[in-house]
């Protein structure tokens, strides 16, 4: 049995609590909504926080999980509008089969949906908090990355600045939410965070070597839209010149800024700073009470770590 | 003094607050933030709040008034993306600006800050979820709106409720905001309601024949996107086939459609409904407190009922 199969129980229900949670007596929403139900990914951050209360011994909280879900779903609708992505898991997108504008408001009514699903639970107000400070950062960073697009300057710091508020911060939010007292609390939440940019950082690599049959989205998007993602930032630190001709000239992946990447270190130094992130897991995960929760975890980083997808 | 000068101090505070409260650390978010600030509106919304309180002789709650004004914003900004409007407020729209992706980010934005704003007052957590609940309205209502485009056999009733959900269910919960018993809060509401639908009617109005320098946004939108207001849809009722035909082959307000308009009773239909609403705002407001507040919604709703703009 792999680590998603022990707690599907329960991430099918948070998939199916959600689906029709968002359903209204409109037809043409439920249809769309149906059909985002058969986009369904793996799931992680419910599953992480699951994973969290496994580990702190904690009751599993499927209104986090669904919430952080939500917020999920929402915001790759709207990323997608941004990026014209046509395939989002597998499948065509949202934005692609509805239009950008049904897309627009269809992630607007995810996001209010989020509010109106959490504030009619018993949630603390400090995790309704929570929840809303963390959109407003995963916003933040997405008008960063916006506004950083087809700028060679972009230092690295500043990029990893941008994937911490976009992608880790909600996976350290996630594993840290079902535990209690505060030294457990923020153990899985860095571990949640580091985990969260090894991810984006992989998401990275992806695009750049990954199978866009694997992976289930368009691959090398990134550079068609200006967003230089880490290795491209690297091979800018590397080979300066050489690289700002090549962006200034070419709009896509192109066979030379490929080989330039895996020439330079920047291919190499990209593969290093992922590693380094799953180092920091490896030793800060050794330190979490030796339960089954904390194997689980340790298995889905395996899965992780090897992913192609 | 008008209406608007009495309550100034008040309304200027909170434009204040507002766009303080959205400022961070992002030199080009904040930039943005100033350019919204020289969008300032009439305030309409904040405004029937603060008229409500006088009414219902409460105290004025400055965090009810910015927060309806910071959801109003943000679904503004998200409509223009979705019209590609070039105008608002007599301003060049942020989608033009900035971009429609930075719009996007930024709509959530607003969005998000507004449940972290909200959340970190004293507010109810059933206020909470009326706000949620009203953003989740008008995005339903703004579903409808989209997939109903073209539709030359949407009805008049369905229409009046899709801008029921858009714009009245916000007027309503504006005005109602600050009375705490049942009675006075309900008629609050029910004008406040009434006042809404009227608003939306007579934009579908001005849109017809409005000037664009008094009105301060592209007009004659609705139909080149196929939005069918309700001048018309009345046409539609008047001389269906007619009408169709010449919306099948004319994707602008064609002076043909506009002599349709005026030639059936179509006008005539849109204006009277218009009246009945502004009617029944009058029957109701004679039975609110006789005090300076009813006096000054008196003074605003003649405003709005004589407005080109």
């Amino acid at each position: 049995m792999t680590v998603f199969q022990r707690y599907s129980d329960d991430l099918d229900t948070i998939d199916q609590n959600l689906i029709n949670y968002l359903k209204s007596g409109d037809r043409y929403l439920n249809g769309s909504l149906d059909y985002l139900k058969t986009m369904r990914g793996k799931m992680l951050r419910p599953l992480l926080s699951l994973i969290g209360a496994e580990i702190a011994k904690t009751q599993r909280d499927l209104v986090i999980a669904t919430s952080l879900e939500m917020l999920h779903i929402g915001t790759l609708i709207h990323d997608d509008v941004i990026d014209e992505s046509k395939l989002r898991r597998g499948k065509e997108s949202i934005q692609s089969k509805y239009s950008k504008e049904y897309a627009i408001y269809l992630g607007d009514y995810l996001f209010s949906s989020l509010f109106v699903y959490l504030s009619g639970t018993g949630i603390d107000k400090s995790e309704l908090v929570g929840l809303a400070k963390l959109m407003q950062q995963i916003c933040l960073a997405e008008m960063k990355q916006w506004h950083h697009r087809y700028n060679t300057d972009q230092s690295v710091r500043e990029y990893l600045r941008i994937i911490s508020g976009k992608t880790a911060a909600l996976f350290s939010l996630a594993l840290g939410s079902a535990a209690k007292e505060p030294p457990l609390k923020q153990k899985l939440q860095r571990i949640g965070y580091h985990l969260g940019m090894a991810f984006q950082i992989q998401d990275d690599l992806l695009d750049f070597e990954g199978d866009e049959a694997l992976v289930g989205k368009e691959l090398q998007k990134d550079l068609l839209i200006g967003n230089y993602n880490l290795p491209i930032l690297f091979a800018l630190e590397e080979e300066p010149e050489r690289m700002r001709r090549l962006l200034s000239t070419q709009t896509d992946l192109s066979s030379e800024i490929r080989q330039l990447v895996m020439e330079s270190a920047a291919y190499d130094r990209t593969r290093q700073l992922l590693n380094r992130y799953f180092d920091k897991i490896d030793q800060a995960i050794v330190s979490l009470p030796g339960n089954q929760g904390r194997q689980d975890l340790q298995e889905l980083i395996g899965v992780l770590r090897s992913r192609a997808y």
